[in-house]
């Protein structure tokens, strides 16, 4: 028997991060590690669903970095199809349940929650029927390609004429992505959002150039559509879509609303939750007043480094850098997560979306005063073949200059350009300190002034005007 | 008469960014702005020349920022074909002499030096045959493109069979690029470098990746080549190159050995010059010494951020730069250059080449310990369609780990992520510090671990065991 006893809740990113990098570090005699798994994969991509369901990925197992089988043949103990039903924090212990319904208490030393997050369902009529689908787990994915196939096999469309149909409710990450996925599969695409542009994560500026992009890529884009029913046809089968005005049929119904930490294991136990219901966690990634409790990933509230605000920023990337911190916290070593910016990048299509930072609302709301600009440019040099519009939004803050967010709204190229941004938000250059950065230049790759020093130079002349 | 006088040496970038920011900012009754060059084109892209000669740029015109007859409309005074003699600094004034040869001297209130660089042409027997190229200027690429045309006319072919050939002597960022424009021409291309690595720009283990590229995109790349001879037929027309070793034929050869400043005038009035040649100015680029005398772009060292060393750095973002921050000084305004951390990029084909900061010899060379490490990844999630291999290499200073240089060699998408380097050295920040970069993450466009973070944790953990 091992001195110590891991035990990690949840065998995705965050819970095998953090059990794997304990196990390199530290020996089996010196720790157990101990990892359950509530579904059937361990290590998945969920961000990849979107692009196996319009066919860029072939194979589901393409979407597992690592199969139950990988993690057990490096020493840990990972035990599927079991869940984790209460915690006994004063115990140490923890209650699971296995398939076939038999309950146990494990004992810990170290405990992670990496309990991820649960897909948002408004109690709508219908929402349960045949044929909504969410997009979370791989089962998920699974049973809307069956569907797809499904509609193949019987002729495909909406009363069994035309082209098929899928409607998707939610304009953020998710169901762009998945407007894209099948727009790929050659269906019409009807996105319904509820707000008055999609991507509530730009400001609506920005949100209009998606908008206007998504529809000349042909996807149907109604915005301040509020869904008030699925529809079903007498088998129950969904079948359409319908609003406050209209009635949208269709095919397939897919929901892209949004996740909610899920957080109610930690929630009974009376761990600290933040406003989003996320837990709370110090910088090495503990529980706040928890010695031995670690949380990372899609169930915790991270610190936006901009707004000096916890908020629910639920990413792959994030979530595999807690488990290595977690990870190397328990397995002797040191490590922190300072917190997020706030980058996150997408596309439709060609059409690529991101950002980091501070949209004007959020600077708002925490009290900064701002200029805002927004530059069109290009990713390339003009003249080069394969040059693509780019849009850039920049946010500073009024009088010091700091930079306070960046949107990009472009295509091919401009996305990733997000990253420079990042960067001196983390460093918290000012617009000004940034029209000098020493960005790569070839007519390839930019234009002589990339479009980022572009809304720098113009976001620094706005603030001494200011 | 305007109360004062700006003239400006030098009608490309830095010249005309000067002019042109001084224009906008003063009022003619009160700046009159005159600019001289000596050839027939203002503000042209000479970056993009290998991509005219390549064919992916159609038009000579469309490499043309702004014409001589644009920027007078606009209000400056620019004459072409006109070439500065002499400086009389302490009369304040320029000898030009204009293509008639009629010469004059012109007074000014403020001096910019814009003169450019000159490419190497080392002195051996051949060199200045017809049919051997530069890649400096538009009349170069015109004759290049004239050459091609005339040898497809002929029937193309050394001894006028076979493929046609051309020989690009040096392998640094002109070279590789004229290699490729040449492959994208249906040439066999051969290239000579004289150091035991391409690109000499990186370090020898990644210079080597860049060979072993190049060789497989059928660029013959040979290296430790000491060219002894341009070989001339009966009509001293070029028909190949010799080394020491051996004659490669050509029916085209092209010059890519790089440029120095181009200070003559500024060396003959005595203005201060760095190691390489370069005018040497303070951080509002005024020619250090001299109160109304301005220097900027391929003409000027630079201050290199990373090794606090002056060094000459030819490209034209830092030109344009330069520009901006002398036509805002001079305009009244108030702007710095602070210097460049290094950063370059490049492509052969679908090979991309990036660097920023030190290599570990120039590390060496200020007197800084280092750990380096090399990391392989690839541009998007391993399992997204069209991901290709990418090499990052991590410098960073031993015991501090503060970074010091990245060196990226990998296909498509690869390249432009030097610039979150970049702008972390501007930062000074550490790779510790880079481990916890939050940065864009979709499966379209990286993995869950940006390369660029593989490298900073594999760096971070040599400082520690360092």
């Amino acid at each position: 028997m091992a001195a110590e006893r891991m035990v990690v809740i949840g065998g995705d990113a965050t819970g095998m991060s953090a059990a794997s990098q304990a196990r390199r570090l530290r020996k089996p005699e010196d720790l157990e590690v101990v990892a359950f798994e509530r579904g059937p994969f361990s290590s998945y991509s969920a961000c990849g669903i979107p692009y196996w369901v319009g066919g860029d990925v072939k194979e589901r197992d393409a979407l597992i970095a690592r199969s139950p089988e990988e993690h057990r043949s490096r020493g840990i103990d990972l035990r599927m199809r079991t869940e984790a039903v209460e915690l006994d924090l004063a115990g140490a212990r923890v209650r699971v349940r296995e398939e076939a319904g038999t309950e146990r208490w494990e004992g810990y030393d170290h405990l992670v929650l990496a309990t991820g997050a649960v897909p948002t369902r408004p109690p709508l009529p219908g929402i349960d029927a045949e044929g909504v689908h969410g997009v979370q787990t791989l089962d998920d994915g699974r049973q809307l390609l069956d569907a797809l196939e499904h509609r193949i096999e019987r002729g495909g469309g909406s009363g069994g004429e035309g082209a098929r149909r899928a409607v998707v409710v939610g304009a953020g990450y998710i169901g762009v992505e998945m407007a894209e996925a099948f727009v790929q599969r050659g269906y019409e695409v009807t996105v319904l959002e509820k707000a008055e542009q999609p991507m509530s994560t730009l400001d609506p500026d920005m949100g209009r150039l998606v908008h206007e992009a998504m529809c000349s890529l042909g996807i149907e884009t109604v915005l301040e559509a509020a869904v008030t029913e699925i529809l079903t046809d007498e088998d129950g089968r969904a079948r359409g879509v319908a609003t406050e005005d209209t009635e949208y049929p269709a095919d397939v119904v897919v929901l892209g609303l949004g996740v909610r930490p899920a957080t109610e294991l930690a929630r009974a136990a009376e761990l600290p939750l933040g406003t989003s219901g996320g837990l709370l966690t110090d910088l090495a990634m503990r529980v706040r007043g928890q010695e031995n409790v670690w949380a990372g990933g899609d169930c915790v509230e991270v610190l936006n480094l901009v707004s000096g605000r916890a908020q629910h920023v639920p990413l792959g990337t994030h979530a595999n850098k807690h488990g290595q911190v977690i990870g190397q916290n328990v397995g002797g070593g040191y490590a922190t997560f300072p917190g997020v910016v706030g980058t996150a990048v997408s596309k439709v299509c060609d059409l690529e979306i991101a950002r980091t930072g501070l949209l004007e609302a959020q600077a708002s709301a925490v009290g900064l005063q701002y200029e805002s600009v927004v530059i069109e440019s290009t990713t390339r040099a003009g003249y080069y073949p394969g040059t693509r519009p780019i849009h850039v939004k920049m946010i500073a803050e009024r009088r010091s200059g700091r930079l306070l967010g960046v949107q990009i709204v472009g295509r091919e190229n401009a996305g990733k350009r997000v990253d420079i941004a990042a960067v001196a938000l983390h460093a918290g250059m000012t617009v000004e300190q940034m029209t000098s950065l020493d960005l790569g230049y070839a007519p390839p790759f930019s234009p002589v002034w990339d479009p980022v020093l572009v809304a720098a130079r113009k976001a620094a002349a706005a603030v001494r005007a200011g």
